[in-house]
């Protein structure tokens, strides 16, 4: 065994497949969100981010600075210890019951991330529970993938946001086996969303527990930014809601709220809770002020949607393949690798426009595409520029522009994968 | 299927097992350390912490939290993305490359924990290599035994720092076979270091590959912080260095260092890696700065072993059964799980000292024990009222003393458990 020649051809293959992934080197310039400096081959240039996942530009606003400022300067830098051991700051205390009480739960369990808090709550809750047969949306998340796996519980796949299907499968289980549906809300790639009452009533009839991932919603959708079952008040309607800190309120982290006896099993059970440093007083402390904000002011909220929904609209006016979207997210399509990436590296090269290709396996081959995300700092003006610069660059590369795209490609959020695949990495 | 009652029962399991855990709610102080706010059933008190493993008191350096609060003033709270849409943020490029040097290793990885880079680099290496055969040390962190298991590759576990042992399941594998050693250089429950010069040359003589987990170390030992492979010159004897920034460096966050070729392939295919939002650039400025500072200052290091040594000689003289440890990790018996909890409500209630019980399956049943943690700011005052306060306790509650300890109770860190402890939360 030559492990370095090995290593090195594992990292070939990648290459070969065109994932092999250049990651962008940026700096974000507070007060002038989404403009960040790129660095690449010694020289630095500002340009502006249209990919970005702090949808609402939260991580600029100056509450949630401060308050990261402030714990920093009056807490320190870290949390000095796992939870149990001398770790759980009281930020993190406070940060865990503005969570309960965003999503009307007894309580709430707060990660150092988001993949975390689905991979160690999947698993603990669906290994807990004696001889659990788990339904999984066949689009569900890497890290709700890994939980799955990590249960080691019995596992059937539904196809995405199919409810016949799913009631298939859970009619055919016997009515006292604990069944667990996951599912998320925003599907980040799609940007479609799930049926959740329906799914909510399935569970109810069919004796099933659920666990949704609201990582995608969760600041933006509903009176307070709970998130779509926020939105659609279904909250109550599903046992766990799991969300991010890391994305819509700007900071970092993840968290589980749910009943209080859920909550305290994986507590007390979860090796990845357990066994690892608590996150720093300083990222609970600007978390909770992201939170707060966004628990009282509509204005984010709805100038996001106003510009997600200028940005469509605009992008499919210059006649560029904007593929469905329910939400705030535009996916437009490419449909190859090549051309996916070398639009993302001419938009930056030409026009200093920032936004990462999506390739398998994020996405299904065959449904490579730009993935925007407008946020309410993206301006009128700026969406015109984006639009400008797509449709020189299909020009340019010779991407098929909506009119051209072949009816089954029209439609590429609806085509069902034939891998599992892993998306939002 | 009862839901509610089958989680509220699973959590009676753990109360009944005396492994219930309660969170003590804390505020630390910065220029005061390890001086922090207790909170508890509605009071607030001032009060000692002696089990923090912000093990150098970084968490509060001036340089580490000014190098934060800056971060997080130009760039903002988060790094609103994964690391290849948009999350790669300067700071953590900087920072890579601060821990590549640190280690003089080719190149580095950061995880945003250190549970998460275990997990996901041994899984990862352990997958990718064809038909891998894993050793590990009977007493790893519960991380790497995830990250094992998470391979699905064979598995051996030698007895712990068992040389013999090694050679002997090595020996048995053919050479061609893919083989890969983990263990850890400072075992943080016990405070005893692995013969790393041995396992290296063993690895050599038999073609394995080797991980080092160095969390309870860097920072803490070698002339530059780089742990005991810096402080022994055998990092070139180890393929891949693992170490967290949540412990001496006083931040938070994970990270392997090792060949480029490695590095690229964990990058490149470990889901825990690719599908999580990176470290904000406030957490990667900060643990920067604080690396920075201990590659070129000594006095903490310094510091801190000398307080180390003086406490394990004042508790000693007090007739206290402190057990033997090589570094700076001072374990004192109790041996009995109810003793050990009530031990540390004594300690805290009475006299303001915090030391967080440690009972199974952290450590074996039979060794519970108090983990007591100096570090340079516990001072020779604080250190003897630590001595009376423990003897006080140990009368109080009846606790054995070093002269009453059975003969096997007081090498009890020589005992070898019979379960697969998980050690560190
Ligand atoms: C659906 C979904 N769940 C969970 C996560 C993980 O959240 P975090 O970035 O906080 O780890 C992501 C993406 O990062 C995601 O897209
Ligand atoms: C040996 C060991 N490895 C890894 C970890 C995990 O590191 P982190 O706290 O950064 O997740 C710990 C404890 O937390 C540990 O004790």
């Amino acid at each position: 065994m030559n492990y370095q020649r090995f290593f090195e051809e594992a990292v070939d293959q990648v290459q070969a497949e065109k994932r092999y992934r250049v990651f962008a080197d940026l700096e974000r310039i507070v007060g002038r969100f989404p403009r960040a400096i790129w660095r690449s081959s010694g020289e630095a240039r500002e340009i502006t981010v249209w990919c970005s996942n702090d949808y609402l530009g939260m991580g600029q606003h100056p509450d949630v600075i401060t308050a990261m400022q402030q714990a920093a300067g009056n807490m320190g830098s870290g949390a000095g210890g796992t939870r149990n051991i001398s770790g759980t700051n009281h930020p993190l205390v406070e940060l865990e019951q503005e969570l309960a009480d965003l999503h009307g739960k007894e309580a709430a369990l707060v990660f150092t991330s988001g993949f975390v808090s689905n991979e160690a709550s999947i698993s603990t809750i669906a290994r807990l529970l004696p001889d659990c047969l788990i339904l999984s949306d066949e689009l569900n998340h890497a890290s709700m993938i890994e939980g799955v796996r990590r249960s080691g519980a019995d596992k059937k796949v539904f196809r995405h946001n199919d409810l016949q299907h799913l009631e298939r499968l859970l009619a055919v289980a016997p009515r006292e086996r604990a069944k667990l549906i996951v599912f998320e809300s925003v599907y980040s790639m799609d940007g479609d969303v799930a049926p959740i009452a329906e799914i909510a009533e399935l569970a109810r009839r069919y004796n099933a527990m659920t666990y949704i991932d609201e990582v995608h919603a969760v600041g933006m959708y509903g009176a307070r930014g709970g998130g779509i079952t926020d939105r659609e008040g279904l909250a109550d309607e599903i046992d766990v809601i799991e969300g991010t800190l890391a994305k819509a309120f700007g900071t970092l982290g993840g968290y589980i709220a749910g009943p209080r006896s859920v909550i305290d099993a994986v507590r007390s059970y979860a090796p990845g809770f357990i066994f690892t440093t608590a996150l720093p007083p300083a990222i609970a402390a600007a978390a909770t002020a992201s939170i707060r904000h966004l628990k009282a002011s509509h204005t984010e909220r709805d100038q996001h949607q106003r510009q997600a929904q200028h940005t469509k609209e605009r992008l499919a006016a210059a006649g560029l393949p904007v593929m469905s979207s329910d939400t705030h997210i535009v996916p437009v399509l490419v449909g190859d690798p090549e051309l996916c990436k070398r639009a993302s590296d001419h938009l930056l090269e030409k026009h200093g426009l920032y936004i990462q290709p999506i390739n398998y396996p994020t996405v299904p081959r065959g449904t490579e595409r730009l993935r925007i995300t407008p946020t309410p700092f993206h301006s009128d003006a700026l969406i015109g520029e984006l639009a400008a610069a797509l449709r020189e660059t299909w020009e340019a590369l010779g991407i098929p522009f909506a009119r051209d795209q072949r009816p089954a490609q029209q439609r590429t959020d609806r085509i069902i994968p034939l891998v599992v695949p892993a998306a939002g990495g």
